[in-house]
């Protein structure tokens, strides 16, 4: 093909995504030190640069030149990707009437409030005309995004390119059938942990400097990113030079600024290793939501909460805190596994916390098909998480008005958390076939190897592969629910004493 | 006039100072928290939303827009104001080629290496071909953009707009004549201060600490800004409710960063002192170099090294500084008030640093009109410095090579800061005859009133006013050099007890 086009091209779609970085970065700027006062111009601010990356995107002739590509591609396998990933983004704008669009933004707008509202008063009536309109939008884009077997499809494929409702839930299912007697089990097994060590002092100053060690150790490149402080922790990524996370402190709960470490730099480690030859394009972009948040729990879960790792890091840990220098490693491990089913999903457990999403799939897949009436989701929540996990919220605040998803239009998100976790499950699984040693390596204090190992099957991939074929990619099979039961099995059991 | 143009046309040139106020956070970021490998990420984003500005302001329709604006403006003073910066900023673009500016760009990239190189050298004929190449395309630039006078006047108002450097350097002029005397008879006058005491140690936290109060005292609205720290110190704002101020620290001497603060503190007054709903547009705009220099000035040396400033504040620094206890506030002072002629502009006292400035505009403009040639720089440099302040570099690095703005190729732009002094003892002595106890209420610690007064004065305008119309307005007379001679002469001459 002609150079200038598939120059052309890759420069249009590198002035997309540097823009979306720009957008990046004011909401990191949001979140840690732009003063109070700051909203309006930073919402002035935020505005204009999405304005531009829209118009690039589906502005002027942007179309022609991706059509002209597409012919061009000459098996180019990297181009390849970049053509096919832009189409799917370029697609899903140019389906949506502006109309449309801005009927959702003003939706959202007074939803927002008005979940707000309605979550401080407990009062689902308040909220339910809202979340009957937006579902009303939603099933409209849907239908102009198009989809081969349900409108959900049409909703998760935004979040995880390519993923199918019916798959995911089928592999849910046998997690689900797994999970709930284990939880049950649990509650009633002969060892149970003692979690009031979490709540032992350390002051903040010291969890900064033991999660900066921690995250180090994992790799994460501090002369390519940094850590701050923020009321919800995230994750974002410039450019593989420039990724900054973000956490926060309890000096009476250690556990929330170092597993929220360990996670924002699992995605950071992602982010970092994407191919830099190759940022702000696809193939240098990270494959979904899904994928991304495997790597997170990667970090925390299944290494950040394994015995291996506490082996080297427990007596650091001891010495930099003296509040725990009387724990035993074993009581340790087992504090920050405990397992309870809770009516927060935030606040879940890793055992727990999948059944809160399997909830939410099935009642967002219920509603939009209009099976389950709004004015039927108090009692559908209720009935469903007792059913899950044997617990009943008092009120809605604490129920199906919790989270603040659907409040701004956003359904099929939820899917891609335990997506994460199961993934995780799977490439850790893989990580252990081929790195037979890994626990020992792990136990040694040597993280990189991990890193590596990740960077090598996964990061540096960026989206030439989707989820799917990816865990077919890595792991030699399709996403199967077998590794995550196995890994929960595996240590819950013995942990405790079943 | 019909809205519809007339808001079309706000709205774009908000957009495009939008544009800049992103800009300003990319910049500000660098210098605050930026990881290093950011570097070039950020370069590609600067450069993508320049390239927008740039789009915007002189792509596509707006020359048509403006146009048709200039011709229905019908007496709408905002809109006269807004209208008449808008279009001069646009010419000064549109009338520049591409090629000329691409060429600047080339150009300066390698002459700000050479300029490095040379200095490290010490060695002024590597640098010497890029001057001689960046004078010739800035007398290009002067010829294209026009003049009545001479050259050096399309460079100014660049920076001071509507001034002419025949003006400027006849009120130099006379500074000048008071000026070398005065710096002569300190040097040998009979009291002489103990500049020792500013050495004495004082932690950086409790100066950070001294600094926020007395930001805070001056006005500076903390919830519309912060401080932080960074190599040097600067002052942006992206709108009236997000201006932020950077300071640096030296714990043996204090003075760096507390009149640093109070420096960037003054220019951060006026943008926070600027009026919101003219926010982005000319009209919210603060007027020029010169008149913002004069706020950073006005604080720092006419407020922070005046003696009823200490009065209040002395105390206070002596309770958080334990090392300053046995020292008498007149003492204190003197020490801050140290002339002594140096070589180095930045480090310069405020009797001397408009001197430097002096030598600078009187060579810029020559090497301009070509009286003066690039190879007799240095002595020109020389014999100038020793004229003026009866000083000698002992090689180029400490000379004429020591500042980086010519191999940036920014001409025209040193006036400013002289002019700031000006501007700033003019309008401050407006200031004691509109508040007769002017001195006496700072004396008590009240700062208000003076912000108060500057912010009616000279905040509130934005670009109404012009520099020359702002000062004949303010104090009812052109910029003359009377009262920074007056007030130069009023403090140094008791002080060092001629």
């Amino acid at each position: 093909m002609p150079s200038t086009t598939h120059e052309q091209f890759i420069r249009r779609v590198k002035e997309i995504q540097i823009a979306g970085s720009i957008e990046s970065l004011l909401d990191w700027d949001q979140e840690t030190y732009m003063p109070p006062k700051g909203a309006e111009t930073r919402a002035a601010q935020l505005a204009l640069i999405a304005g531009i990356a829209h118009d690039k995107l589906i502005g002027g002739d942007f179309g022609r030149l991706l059509e002209q590509v597409e012919r061009e591609t000459d098996g180019d396998p990297v181009l390849a990707t970049n053509v096919r990933e832009v189409r799917r983004v370029f697609d899903r704008k140019i389906k949506l009437p502006t109309a449309l669009v801005e009927e959702i933004a003003r939706t959202t707008t007074l939803a927002k409030g008005a979940w707000a509202q309605a979550r401080a008063e407990s009062n689902f009536a308040r909220f339910a005309p809202h979340l009957e309109k937006l579902l009303d939008l939603k099933r409209q884009v849907a239908e102009r995004i198009g989809y081969t077997t349900e409108p959900y499809d049409a909703l998760l494929d935004e979040f995880e390119p390519g993923a199918r409702v019916a798959d995911v839930q089928r592999v849910f299912e046998e997690v689900k059938r797994e999970l709930v007697p284990l939880v049950q089990a649990l509650q009633t097994a002969p060892r149970q942990p003692d979690a009031s060590i979490l709540a032992r002092a350390c002051p903040v100053a010291q969890q900064t400097a033991f999660g900066l060690r921690v995250a180090e150790a994992m790799g994460f490149d501090f002369a390519a990113g940094r850590l701050d402080t923020t009321t919800h922790p995230f994750c974002c990524g410039f450019s593989p030079h420039d990724v900054r996370i973000t956490t926060r402190y309890n000096e009476h709960y250690l556990p929330m600024s170092l597993f929220g470490i360990m996670h924002e730099a699992g995605h950071a480690l992602y982010e970092q290793g994407l191919d830099p030859a190759h940022a702000w394009t696809p193939r240098g972009t990270a494959v979904s939501l899904g994928i991304h948040e495997s790597q997170s729990r990667t970090w925390e879960n299944l290494v950040g909460r394994g015995r291996p790792f506490w082996q080297h890091w427990f007596p650091k840990l001891q010495a930099e805190f003296p509040t725990l220098r009387d724990v035993k490693l074993d009581d340790w491990h087992f504090a920050i596994n405990t397992v309870r089913p809770s009516l927060i999903r935030v606040e879940a457990d890793e055992v727990t916390y999948n059944l809160h999403i399997m909830l939410r799939l099935d009642l967002e897949r219920r509603l939009l098909t209009g099976q389950l009436k709004v004015s039927d989701v108090p009692a559908a929540w209720n009935e469903g998480l007792r059913a899950l996990l044997g617990v009943l919220p008092p009120n809605d605040a604490q129920g199906c008005l919790q989270d603040i998803h659907w409040s701004l239009g956003i359904f099929g998100y939820f899917p891609t958390y335990a997506l994460g976790n199961l993934y995780a499950a799977q490439f850790f699984e893989a990580a252990r076939e081929a790195m037979p040693d890994l626990a020992a390596t792990i136990a040694r204090g040597e993280l990189r190897p991990l890193r590596e190992w990740l960077r090598a099957k996964i990061h540096c991939h960026g989206q030439r592969y989707r989820a799917t074929d990816l865990v077919q990619e890595v792991t030699g099979r399709p996403l199967s629910p077998g590794p995550f039961i196995a890994y929960l099995n595996g240590k819950y059991r013995p942990l405790y004493g079943l």
